[in-house]
């Protein structure tokens, strides 16, 4: 379906995402006022401290704005349009790299494919308020748009140090590996010209599925980057406390893991350390059991770890990763076939919060992708466990409807305290004070709804909203 | 709980179905009224290509309205009359069936327990727009209504040719067996005199299955009907491209399968052999996990030959057949007691979408009664994989309210171009336009609601309606 | 979180849970007005008999609001404080119970972490209409509102009698053991002075599984209430048999029944004799399926015995008891940690729907905390079989937005009248009033809602409403 040929105005309307109702919007409005300016708190994404270290012009404006990004990728892939036309590199080797020109050129003339969705609410904020664009992206005016961007691009005002500086940004978290030596936080930690916090964040998933083919490289590199041995269970627990100080001490205040089922029933010191030296000589050798026996166990000690070093433990289970093999194959992974599973949550986190849930201090903070989890299990987990908060919706259901849907599910178990604040998640660096937008408008919008129906006042909505973008994840993630 | 004695006035509202709030109100209205006249398109049903072939007047009312539907049927035994009551036939043999009159006056006496249902909404505006009643149904006008519906019936105007031309319709798709000769299909495309397309859909459940007692009949008749031996897996095979080619030569552009999974793992072609034989020679011997792998095998080569001739392939898994054994014993199938099970796509069509999710030209329109994943799994895959087209809200959630959730859901992973179009899915012929009409202004209400709170502009909103009701169904279903 | 310092009005709007258009919210008002004042019908609660047949006046605020109510004591627990501060008692024997006014003073100090909650929406209501304050509760005004309180319940019109006049209680269902005399209710009967009705309802969990450490005492105990050896199953069905003759006498009109699962397929008699045998001798013996099978047939069993003897069943599967152990070894069971498990409803119920879902007479109201069976489950159900009822929302999902939600899934497949009415399910005296209120505020949002879209009239919506207060609840729970 391509664009239709007349040219469309684009002008992001400073009421929406506002109830339609006048009342309800002058509500929305004196809540979102409130808030619209404060600065941004990222503790979950995927920008890399490298680029904000080195701070060097952003390549041309399809590698920055559509080819890293999973969630254009995937809408265009759908579709119609190869990945090899995205910009993707193509592992087979018979790859023909097309120019970003031509890139840009696909989005517009998909642009109609994108109608309602937040991928393409984001874009037009982020064109306007960024890059002073003025018209929707359509084929008539593609190049002309791709050669404004790149224009920009290429000025200082649109280095990523200038931009973190013009979008607002007080904390931004990165997602690092367990043996990165995070020299580049330690470089803009050190620039006194540099007044942001740039925060490293642990994660390290391959370390908890000895059948994954990175487990034995990843488990030698946190030897080496913590110069204890990991031949045995208790050396690798050891070096992976010694690495979360490392990060500790790079700012860090929170771990983050992937996995696919939250199961958490820990094993016996003998059943672990059988398991991870088979795994050690030989991984073909470990059984599916004992693999899945060996990652829950080890969701376990990373709860015990966070209790002992106060690293705020988010987890989100439950995505299906690389669904589609021939694609996995041929582009690599996060080219848009990671996909939902059924959430759960109560069940097999139960031995982790038996021994956990009520331990001073430890924070774990859930995130998911099915929806359905929110009103049944998250919202009634941090309604009870002082361990407990509910993580905003993700990735598929980082939308303004969804998030007006998890409000309304978690706020009636777990009101506004228990949960997490605003996550982008995001490797689209230009897309952040978008996305933080929407999600304050979205909130606006509910808080608004519970004003204008008697349930809370505007007074509270207004000192709630407050809350959700500072107090909240402030406390949540210890900052 | 019965009718109160007074008599209500029946006058749908012009504007039902759109936002209370008069702005959003006014753009609904704006949207709606650029398609409410447009063609019908029914790409899924199951009205009988013989009834408009025949074009014979209808029987009585109750006849048309109330014995044959299933969604009327329910609701009358959920509130305590029984099937006998309702003109359906006692396969016991004690049937004494009842006049038609009897079996409207049940309908009337009950139109309170019908009160906020899509079925009263439908039957409402079929009763004013078809129909010309202008009193809701009751114990008190129960034969005079009957009187004046049976009169009309009478007149040559509500044949079944003149209610196709009368209600608009420009496609109507029906579901037919794989053996079905097509006669009426033909002898309508040879009149001159019917200038409406009515197409056939190839169905057949029952090859799935080799544990169904139809499933040998089944496979016979399909050796009949193309001329090639069914005795082994590859006959079958083989047979089933000629009738499809055959349903494709008549018109066809679209398969129908009902499985009670997803399931989708190819079987080497050994196994299948195997399994088919046995079936052949003795249906008992085929254990459950052998039949299972069968369906399994089945689904896989659907979606294969799709690829190959090019027919949409559609697929509802996930309803309970005949839950309630003696209702089915009694009354036979089709009365109501079809029921949703727990919905699942992304793992079990894992296999058939790694082979063919990418092919060119494949398409795979998903449906489902749970609701929960259209935002998990529907949309997801329908916002990577070129081939999924994410259904209509079908059957027990083809009613306003989940209109809305399911578009809330599916567009933000998805937009609109990978949806399907509305679905009557009825074999209520009558209930066509009232249909497709409540489902416009659901959808209008929906693109408002973006266009009020400035997600969209209202002229992306109108062009958005207009391809709901033609561009899209035409190029999901390849019409 | 505390509470900010400034003393909050705190004053109930008269429109609150009303839509917030204006055309919409004088639908709602004119509905709401119809019902306000309507008699309570409390067809299922925790409130004990003997509470209001001794009416002796209530201990501290702190031992009638928050001590008891697991509503409140989960959100507090938590936000950091520990049960032993909210005055329960600690088992391990440790205990220094903290005075009333210090519990107290928890609550006002944490109002900010109830903000948008329905326990606060309740308590709000509560405070103000039985209580008279006009303030929030804050740290400044904690002891000026306990002493308030303490004051107010020492009064002869805050006696359990004299509240009872006062809440408009017509009807009161209490839970009782399956070998309770039930003299408090034989009391409230024989007493002229006491016009309200205190029904029993039969509830014996304990005989369902074999495995639980008190099924031996409890199987005891009704052999000696009934005077009906229950040594074998067949004795032990008699004498269930008796006592439900008892409880009817004494004015008894449903059982009620909380399993983890509802599967419900009946066993042999000399398999059921067998494992009664076994447990009786030695509990340990008893296998899991053993018990998960004996446990089944017992749920077969009670649908069998309501055929018979004409009580309502209700049902609740699918909640996972007391979550945390050391929470209830140290402290006890409704302390909080009960969370809902994945509901599931169509097939595990089918052996008990196929033998009595269409039985002359057979009530069976199916109650959920997992919201998604809504509309796959519980509407689909009792749109098809004449003995199954939609039950209200409940527990965790007893909320405003999640009522809308409930009646929204619900009302497409099952319209009004196959609907429970509301349920408290709550041991909160005092916040009977509020919760009723609450849900005739939220069916007049929804009823308004389909009048301003012209689905149903107005005139409807509100015969509709006053079905739902009075008709409704008494022919589903037969009062």
């Amino acid at each position: 379906m391509t664009q239709t040929s007349t040219t469309t105005r684009l002008a992001p309307h400073p009421d929406r995402l506002f109830p339609a109702d006048p009342g309800a919007r002058a509500v929305a409005r004196t809540v979102y006022d409130a808030v619209k300016d404060a600065p941004i708190i990222s503790p979950h994404g995927h920008v890399d401290a490298a680029l904000i270290a080195a701070d060097q012009p952003f390549p041309d404006p399809a590698a920055l704005l559509i080819t890293p990004d999973h969630y254009v990728l995937r809408l265009l892939h759908a579709n119609g349009v190869g990945l090899e036309a995205l910009g993707r590199a193509d592992l087979s080797g018979t790859h023909h790299e097309p120019p970003g020109r031509t890139i840009w050129r696909q989005l517009a003339e998909h642009w109609d494919d994108f109608l309602g969705t937040p991928v393409r609410y984001w874009f037009e904020t982020e064109l306007h308020d960024v890059f002073g664009l003025d018209q929707a992206p359509s084929a008539g005016n593609a190049d002309a748009q791709y050669d404004h961007i790149a224009d920009l691009l290429a000025s200082p005002a649109f280095r990523p140090r200038a931009l973190f500086d013009s979008f607002g940004i007080e904390v931004l978290a990165t997602t690092d590996g367990p043996a990165d030596d995070l020299a580049a936080h330690a470089q803009l930690a050190a620039d006194p010209g540099f007044t942001g916090r740039v925060l490293p964040t642990f994660r390290a998933d391959a370390v908890f599925d000895p059948t994954r083919s990175d487990w034995r490289p990843v488990v030698a590199s946190i030897a080496e980057a913590s110069g204890i041995d990991t031949g045995t269970h208790a050396g690798l627990l050891a070096a992976l406390r010694a690495r979360r100080r490392y990060f500790i001490e790079h700012g860090a205040t929170a771990t983050d893991t992937g996995v696919l089922d939250a199961g958490s029933a820990p094993l016996s010191a003998g059943e672990r350390e059988r398991i991870h030296a088979a795994a050690l000589r030989d991984p073909s050798s470990v059984t599916e059991s004992e693999a899945t026996a060996y990652r829950h166990d080890m969701l376990y000690r990373w709860a015990e770890m966070s209790v002992e070093d106060g690293l705020v433990m988010q987890l989100h289970p439950g995505v299906i990763r690389n669904h589609h093999t021939p694609t996995l194959e041929r582009f690599g992974p996060d080219t848009g076939h990671d996909l939902p599973a059924v959430g759960s949550f109560t069940e097999p986190l139960r031995p982790l919060l038996e021994a956990f849930g009520t331990a001073p201090g430890f924070h774990l903070v859930l995130f998911t992708v099915d929806e359905t989890v929110f009103s049944r299990e998250i919202g009634p987990l941090a309604g009870f466990y002082p361990a407990v908060y509910a993580g905003a919706p993700w990735w598929f259901i980082d939308t303004p409807a969804a998030i007006g849907r998890y409000r309304s599910a978690v706020t009636d178990s777990a009101s506004f305290t228990k949960t997490s604040g605003f996550i982008d998640d995001t490797r689209a660096y230009c897309s952040i004070p978008a996305r933080h937008d929407m999600a304050r408008r979205a909130d606006a919008a509910y808080l608004a709804s519970l004003v204008v129906t008697h349930q809370i006042s505007e007074e509270d909505a207004v000192h709630t909203a407050r809350r959700i973008v500072s107090d909240i994840p402030r406390a949540t993630f210890k900052l």
